[in-house]
């Protein structure tokens, strides 16, 4: 029997797990779908991911791969396997790649990631929304989306990001490329899109709370330049919380042929 | 001390309740705001409300009134009362009506409402969304929306719609006038809306239930005539589930000067 590397683009409601990595009381998104693909796979299963996601944060489109010898249609690993996942998690897509002459040149959805893309849905309104409670991070006083916007773009480019990097990051530099930062707002919606080379860990819910900093008033666009220049987590916002942050999107060399879905901003829709 | 009449609008995600109505067990939406209602007038307060909703039904804008003689902030009615709502409801605004002359000139939630404007949203895709579970109608058979639109038409004006109501309704009258049904595919998404005179037990999921076995081929729109003539529940299909039901809109004379929020057909932008 030959081993096959399976690729799945997952999606899933954060809200009640304890983030995406395997823990031992099993109540991750990872323990879920691997318990799910076992059950498919009738074997164990271990998979790897694109991007860690934290407990509360939501996926539009995760990627992860893991290797099997099974024999399986391709809808088993989609249909099949969301009939023994939770109602916030499924699978959305799966497609098979075949095996590389040499290890490097192996598909690997971390490794063979080039960049990722991040969503924060920013709902900007004097009263909650318990409709939205747990999808969007509320902020009751008026936001300066322009002011934000303008803070935003210090941040792009390739810069050590040690100012908005949780202690408990284990990733090995400090330095990404931020690719692009947009805001958009909508109502009384804004709607943040970010997309790097890699994210540390906590970095987009630290930039989060320091952009709504500024949105508020509470400082000038500016700051954010100077906040980024210290490498000083101390000096930047508190961590904002999980609730609107989605992990959108991962970029792949388009050889590997994998059926990502687009992810419009407004997924909703 | 005068009795008060306080408006307000509550907004409400139904999935952990068992519907609007009070029940001896507590866990509705109605014995939620009572209590919470309770806490701010530090008396026993009795709602009434527009539509009263089922379990798992949601809502964009409900509307209640009750009467009171504590002098508390219209402020206090909305932040006071949310902090000590779940998650998953909140008053969005709050309103005073002076006291009429003659109590048939009173505003009543109930009695005062003109129309009632109903969203179904339906998620139709072959893979299921965690995301959007249980805020969603899924039907993962591809939907013909013309043909659905057409059948739609059929239901227009002022009808008999017992077909299309639960056994349980308490309703006076199965007469009811639907001023309009909509239907707007964005992408993988229909909605409807329905704006009638008023709705019977279950009457928008019963029709949701056979547009959609139009949508997907087994009847033909005409058939939507006939099952509405015959004013038979049993020939109509089944009640379609409540995930993608929105109490969206009540319709009341514009001299309540209420300060309803408009509610966008797309409630996430």
């Amino acid at each position: 029997m030959q081993l096959k590397r399976i690729v799945l683009g997952v999606q899933y409601d954060g809200r009640p797990w304890l983030g995406w990595q395997s823990q031992p009381n099993g109540q991750t998104v990872q323990d879920m779908l691997e318990k799910a693909l076992q059950s498919i796979a009738t074997q164990p299963v271990k998979v790897s991911c694109a991007g860690r996601t934290d407990a509360g944060v939501h996926a539009l489109e995760q990627v992860v791969h893991f290797d099997t010898d099974i024999d399986r249609s391709l809808t088993s690993w989609v249909r099949g396997v969301n009939a023994h996942l939770p109602e916030s998690i499924a699978v959305r897509w799966s497609s098979e790649i075949a095996q590389a002459s040499e290890p490097e040149l192996e598909f690997h959805a971390r490794f063979s990631a080039r960049a990722r893309t991040y969503h924060y849905v920013l709902y900007n309104h004097p009263v909650r929304s318990p409709l939205l409670s747990g999808r969007v991070g509320w902020v009751f006083r008026p936001l300066d989306e322009q002011k934000m916007q303008d803070a935003a773009q210090y941040l792009v480019g390739e810069h050590d990001f040690s100012a908005f990097r949780a202690t408990t990051c284990q990733a090995k530099s400090p330095v990404k490329t931020m690719h692009e930062i947009t805001l958009q707002r909508q109502g009384n919606f804004i709607f943040l899109t970010l997309r790097a080379s890699a994210f540390l860990h906590h970095m987009v819910r630290n930039i989060v709370g320091s952009l709504i900093a500024v949105g508020v008033g509470k400082y000038e666009p500016e700051w954010m330049q100077e906040v980024l220049q210290t490498a000083d987590r101390s000096i930047s916002a508190p961590t904002f919380m999980p609730d609107g942050l989605y992990l959108a999107k991962v970029d792949y060399d388009p050889k590997w042929n994998l059926p990502q879905q687009i992810s419009s901003l407004n997924w909703f829709a």
